[in-house]
Formats: structure tokens, C-alpha cells, sequence
């Protein structure tokens, strides 16, 4: 069986396990700490990073979450998640890459950084300033995907795919890190709201990342 | 025919305009700076980044550049460059993921901002303790490659690959900018030097980014 080496608020092994879970691949969770620098996980993956997915029957290892979401489409034979025309399938992995990149950079890494690293490594007081720009910058984000969800079912078009699976992970762990505030975003309240009544989502909203608590709407379907 | 927006030290650009003179297919260069955030260029890309691919005749606009290099992948005829098994193909999509992310992040990123922003746009002096990291983690980058040349003919394995595009898109902007010091990579400059005489290459290492130059030994194939 797959491994899938990850840690609860890393947004890239969210989207993967996501992805598994919807083309109904099964796997395991192993708990890896990448700021740890682990010996036997650097020789897994030279990046040093989460996710890494491995199975030890096989001798196979996967790295890079995009990389192992090409790798699942390429091999499972259900739930296609990047679908249509070329140009539709460029739309989705442009939508992937904004949230895996520009969100990741500008709001789910300094919320990372300030309110897990700082209270579970450094041991420091999080930076206020820091957190009130990607908590602005998140505001954007929401915007835009407010705009997507007016003439769209789903963010990359008309099937749920790998931009909202990749928009949903990231989105899910800013928002238990307290970094969102949903007011006025209506649009995309509520497909965040029917994304996380799906199954494959149930399991990560239960989880919790060592002492660090969400608010309390972080796992309310209906919030 | 698609228009290629982009600069000339854009390493994103470089690997798309490598990609389309391996697989055939024309294109014409706009020149773009993306830090002007001209509004027409940003109606195209919400990013506001480049490489954007347009073509206006068919009102296609595609961006992200590994979004636009699956996008080639999947409509070009001729020259796959993501090619093999599934693994395989994975383990190509891993190093494009390194080079594109990591490389750029640690290398050409801080490269660009010493010394290109800070000539052309911000009119300071570059940092010498910024310049001397990334030139000190370039050289971890270059390590890496002659492992991999060890033993396999091209970056990603027995053929050219994406892998190799998107190396030598970053390390020809790194060299460039006098980031990189050869001595010691035998094997990745091997390795370079065979891609910098191939047709794709040749007009990248012709062009000029302003008023900066590159160092003499930059678009000269026996170096």
C-alpha cells in the first residue's frame, strides 16, 4: 500500500491525499516532520519536503505534489481530475499552480510560519504585522474565487477537478490557522461549504496539529 | 501564430520558448516587463507573471508556464519531452518541480533581484552577502547535476527531457548574471555545454537583457 509521508497542515499532502481519497486509491499515513531534516526521509526526497509518497512493495517513491497528482491521473482509472479540452485542462492546472504558488507564498506559508513554526520550533511570539498582511492578501484570494464561482459550478469549470481540490487545501489550513475571515464572500463560502461535506474531506477536518487548535467553524459543514 | 509574452532573463519564458523550437511550433516574442503591471498584460494573466501564451486569432490566452508546457505536451505533434513510464514521467515532473521552484527560489530569484532589479528598476547597489548564497547554493544545485549525469545521459534519464529544459532555462539565467562557477561540475557542464549547441538554445544565448551583459564565457558553446 501506498505510504504518504505528511504532516497535518502541510497544504500540498492535503491536496494529494484529497485526490487519492476522491479516485479512491488507497494509503497510509506516515507523520513526518520536514523542518526536522530527518536522514532517512532526505534520502527519500533531496527536497526534503512533504508530500512524498512511497511504496516499499514497489520500491517506488513520488515527489513533488503536482508531479504525484500527474502520476495518480495517469494511473487511477476513476474521478478524472483534469478534464475536458486541452484548454480546459491548461485552465486547471493554471488555477493549480496560483493556489500550490501565489496562495501558498502570500498567505498559507506566513501563516505557517508565524503561528505553527513560531509556537511549535522557534518558540517565538508570531509577528502581528505579518499575520494582517496575509490575512489581506487572503481576502484577495477569496475575491477571486467569488468571481470564478459566479459563472462557474466548479473553480476550473463545469466538474469539481484538481483546482478545487488544490484551492481547498490551501485554503483549509489558513483558515485553521485563523487566517481567513469569510465575511462577504458568500460565493465562496458556499463552495468551500459543499466541499467539505464531501467524504474525502471529513477525515482532514478532524485531525488537529499537535496543541495548535482551529476556530471553531474550521470543521462546520454548514460555516 | 501564439505570442509568447515575456522578457529576456524571464527563466520561465526560456523553458517555454525551449519547449515550442524543440517541438516546431512558431511563435513571436512580446517583450514584457511584469513588474511594470501594465493593465492590458494583467487582463491576460491575473498573476500578473510571465510567460503569457496568446493567440489572438483564436482568443486562447494560456499561463503558467508548467501549465503551458503540459498544454504543448498534449496538442504538439512531434518531439515529446515528457515521456516513459509513469514513474518515469514523474521523475521528469519532479525536476522541472525542482528547478522551477527550488533553483529559482534559492538561485535565480535573488540572482534577478540583485542584479537586474536593482540596476534597471530599483537603482541600488546589489547585496554581496545575498549574491555570495545564492551563488553558494547554485553550486549545491550544480553538485546534484553531476550526480545525475553520473549515471543517466540526460537530466530526467535516457533522453532529452522537460527536466532539461527547465535546468537549463534557470542555470542559463544564473549564468548569465555571473552566478554560477563551473570549476568542478565536469559533468554538468558536459552536460550543459551539449544543450547550448542545440538549435533551441542558440537564440536564447544571442539575446541581451538591456544594458546588462553577461560574462564571456555565456553563449560560448566550448565553455
Amino acid at each position: 500500500m501506498w505510504q504518504l509521508y505528511q504532516f497535518p497542515l502541510c497544504p500540498f499532502s492535503r491536496k494529494v491525499r484529497l485526490a487519492m481519497s476522491e479516485k479512491g486509491i488507497p494509503y497510509e499515513l506516515v507523520r513526518e516532520n520536514p523542518w526536522d531534516r530527518r536522514e532517512g526521509f532526505m534520502d527519500l526526497n533531496h527536497a526534503g519536503r512533504t508530500p512524498v509518497l512511497h511504496d516499499p512493495d514497489k520500491g517506488l517513491t513520488l515527489s513533488d505534489s503536482r508531479a504525484i497528482c500527474e502520476y495518480l491521473e495517469e494511473t487511477g482509472d476513476k474521478n478524472p481530475l483534469i478534464v475536458g479540452t486541452a484548454p480546459a485542462r491548461a485552465e486547471i492546472r493554471r488555477l493549480v499552480a496560483m493556489f500550490d504558488e501565489d496562495f501558498y507564498a502570500n498567505v498559507t506559508a506566513p501563516l505557517l510560519h508565524e503561528r505553527m513554526m513560531k509556537r511549535l520550533v522557534l518558540r517565538q511570539s508570531p509577528d502581528s504585522k505579518a499575520l494582517r498582511q496575509a490575512m489581506k492578501l487572503a481576502h484577495d484570494y477569496l475575491d477571486y474565487v467569488d468571481h470564478l464561482i459566479d459563472y462557474r459550478a466548479w473553480l476550473g469549470g463545469v466538474t469539481m477537478s484538481l483546482a478545487d481540490l488544490a484551492a481547498a487545501a490551501q485554503i483549509s489550513v489558513a483558515d485553521y490557522l485563523g487566517g481567513l475571515d469569510w465575511n462577504g464572500h458568500e460565493q465562496a463560502q458556499g463552495w468551500y461549504s459543499v466541499f467539505k461535506s464531501r467524504p474525502s474531506f471529513r477525515p482532514l477536518l478532524t485531525e488537529r496539529m499537535d496543541v495548535i487548535q482551529p476556530p471553531s467553524h474550521y470543521a462546520d459543514v454548514n460555516a
